[in-house]
């Protein structure tokens, strides 16, 4: 069946929900991360309803069509591109908040919507989703979960696995499954819901999740900002805090080369030369003598070191990490890479980016969820294509975060950037089983191809 | 082949640490749920190593002999019951503690090790692993990991699934795989970690978990005692005290005649007749606030309350709770059931108790983990079968826990006892799909076959 052929059935049973506009199969092709798809999707279905979905997919079964599943397209790692012949279904304006039981830290959404948006309204309820993307503003729920995106306080307050009690599958054939549940505790059969966190489109469609939900902390959240001279000496400083037993809800870390572009980016003053920050938040009933226990160990640490109460101005000393990303816009294309390493590892794990970056002659700005061991060293180059000297220095970095105990990605996922080296931290049986377990989902391998399992 | 043929290929391999003596194989028969398989098991394997279990499952592959995985024998649901032509694999002897991490917060262990002797070890570097199953000081790591077994303590500090970072597993054929990471956050490829965890020995054997620890909590531990007319005004109660935003650790419900059969095996005075109870503890620098936060509460709610702030009178007060087990044995045989729902759903659930209680002419005494909406309701009777009048009642529970949103089990896992409702709670698909993931582990399907999926 042609291109033209399978759109036209799309249509017949879509409507006007089926997009072929130019500019917005243009816009399909590419995500955040800086890589577009070759070629273009042949169509972009905008599903208002699980329904919609259903209808998709047995379409794309019948037709043998790859399907992209699209939501807000924030991705870091190609995941939600589409390239020739294949089906973008867009779940974006599937958006609405379905339920929220306060009573029993449940919220039932459907996968479009906003992470703030979501948070905005759990508001109301006292509540909050603690999923915390740096992306949170511009990306949805759904996404969230199908990269199991972290953000910045997964040290204290867990990763989107531990968030997730339930989701609404969509299987390839268009059958729709409801997996998971809506109590704290449950283990009939296997964990399917986990199964569909960080699995990146390929195994199915996520419609709708039951979210678990988290009252609002209590009490003031207090800032601590904490300079120094170098990115080691700032490393250290944030194992030494996690190593202190106090819990901060965020503790990011920058590099000299990161806090010069964002100083840059925001009209700052230039900072010292070689000088690296910590930018830490404590929260809860003890969160000021958190942080005053913490800023009294980084200055016994050679830390310059400041300490705010406000929660406006420790908006603001935030949003200079939160900058990151734009500030490296400016400086041309970025491949943020994602390794995570054990906290206790971190300042060994920037030693290896020094190493890397004197070795091919690159400078290689980093960022780090300092309290979790999740990096993000960014490669800056001109143009669209990742140059083969930035593969070979990311390879470098890759293999050293996996000596040291780390993963490949800890929060962006793998799409198509990283799924070369996926076999390399799985192991091949373990690769070969993920294929096969793929395959029970997907058995025509019409969902994601080429991401994640693509040899 | 013939079990004999088999046992001496066993010997062969394996030498002593095969064991065929009559009082080891009736053992094996059985765990503490009752229920015992039919016939006689082969032999019992006691690994001492990962190359053990490697070294059974090999020669099980070839002789297509299934594989019972057992830790302590300590499951409530028949999951590690073994019968007739069936290999007792124990992995109980693997019990080494491998690695502490403080600074990581990260564990790694052998599967046989009880969760108490971990504790134990743990303490001295003021650290803990939060599953807290009501048998930790009998049952073991792998044996939590595989069922899921919850306790005590999951609405404040999570479930099995979040306290588990990677496995290692031996897959039916031999292959030893290493599933998951040390770190905070990752999402290389599937979760094939959270898989594993309640997997109830169907898809792999698992002989090495990472576990994700949490430091000792500061601050005493205080302990609320409340006892009510009756036992929903002490399920609303329960849900009164969730609904107020403070989380205890502990929340225990005892009903009427569970409390009876406990103040009569540890020689107590009678309590009032109907009298239900709560037994609250707070922990955390705040405890001895929210404990007088949560008295008020449930004062203004009916309760008769008593607080103690002593460590050593809160363990007895809870060990009054911790007797139920040894309870409910000396009235006769005994069925624990494990439906958990919504906590909202606490009261109206008790009332679907009683409702079946008057329907069967049954007494069921129940008790719940009230803070997390998951009640374990006690079927008692004499001799060793369940008779059908007690699976028709229990029937009609399990369909009252679906109805309110619940589910099935909470942490006892499916087994043999709830085999047969697993697919009216997952419906016919998902039913199927799990069987193939199963498959995709385990193709000749000699993990542990009649369990969980047994049709």
């Amino acid at each position: 069946m042609t291109g033209d052929e399978i759109v036209t059935r799309l249509r017949a049973a879509l409507g006007d929900r089926v997009d072929t506009s130019p500019a917005s199969l243009a816009a399909a092709r590419a995500d955040k991360s800086g890589h577009a798809a070759s070629g273009t999707p042949l169509a972009i279905v905008h599903a208002a309803a699980v329904s919609d979905v259903q209808a998709t997919l047995r379409i794309a079964t019948e037709t043998g069509t790859p399907v992209v599943t699209r939501g807000a397209g924030t991705g870091l790692a190609g995941g939600a591109n589409a390239g020739d012949g294949e089906i973008v279904l867009s779940v974006r304006a599937m958006d609405r908040i379905v339920e929220v039981e306060p009573d029993d830290l449940v919220a039932v959404v459907e996968p479009g919507i906003l992470n703030a948006a979501l948070n905005a309204e759990l508001a109301q309820h006292g509540l909050w989703w603690a999923p915390d993307p740096a992306s949170r503003a511009i990306s949805t729920v759904g996404g969230n979960i199908a990269t199991g995106a972290g953000g910045l306080l997964c040290a204290k307050y867990g990763v989107v696995r531990d968030a997730v009690l339930g989701v609404d599958v969509v299987l390839a054939d268009g059958r729709l499954l409801r997996l998971g549940r809506r109590t704290v505790k449950g283990v009939t059969g296997l964990d399917l819901t986990s199964l569909m966190v960080g699995s990146e489109g390929t195994l199915g469609v996520i419609v709708g999740a039951t979210l678990k939900l988290r009252r609002l902390v209590p009490g003031d959240v207090c800032t601590i900002v904490a300079v120094f001279p170098g990115v080691r000496a700032a490393a250290s400083a944030s194992a030494a805090v996690t190593a202190s037993g106090i819990q901060p809800a965020v503790m990011e870390l920058m590099d000299a080369a990161s806090l010069a572009a964002v100083h840059a980016l925001l009209g700052m003053h230039a900072p010292q030369a070689g000088a690296a920050q910590l930018t830490i938040q404590t929260d809860g009933p003890l969160s000021t003598a958190e942080s005053e226990m913490i800023a009294g160990l980084l200055r016994g640490l050679g830390g310059s070191v400041a300490v705010s109460h406000d929660a406006d101005e420790g908006e603001r000393l935030l949003a200079i990490r939160r900058a990151m990303h734009p500030a490296m816009e400016t400086l041309g294309t970025t491949l943020i890479e994602d390794v995570s390493v054990p906290r206790s590892a971190l300042p060994a794990m920037f030693d290896e980016i020094a190493r890397v970056e004197r070795a091919f002659g690159l400078v290689i700005p980093t960022v780090a969820h300092a309290g979790d061991g999740n990096l993000h060293p960014n490669f800056v180059f001109d143009g669209p294509d990742v140059p083969p000297v930035v593969w070979e220095a990311a390879d470098e970095l890759f293999r050293a975060a996996l000596r040291l105990g780390g993963t490949l990605t800890g929060e962006h996922g793998v799409g198509v950037l990283k799924r070369r080296w996926l076999a390399d931290e799985l192991g091949d049986d373990q690769w070969e089983l993920q294929r096969r377990i793929k395959s029970v989902f997907d058995p025509l391998g019409i969902l994601n191809p080429g991401k994640v399992f693509a040899s």
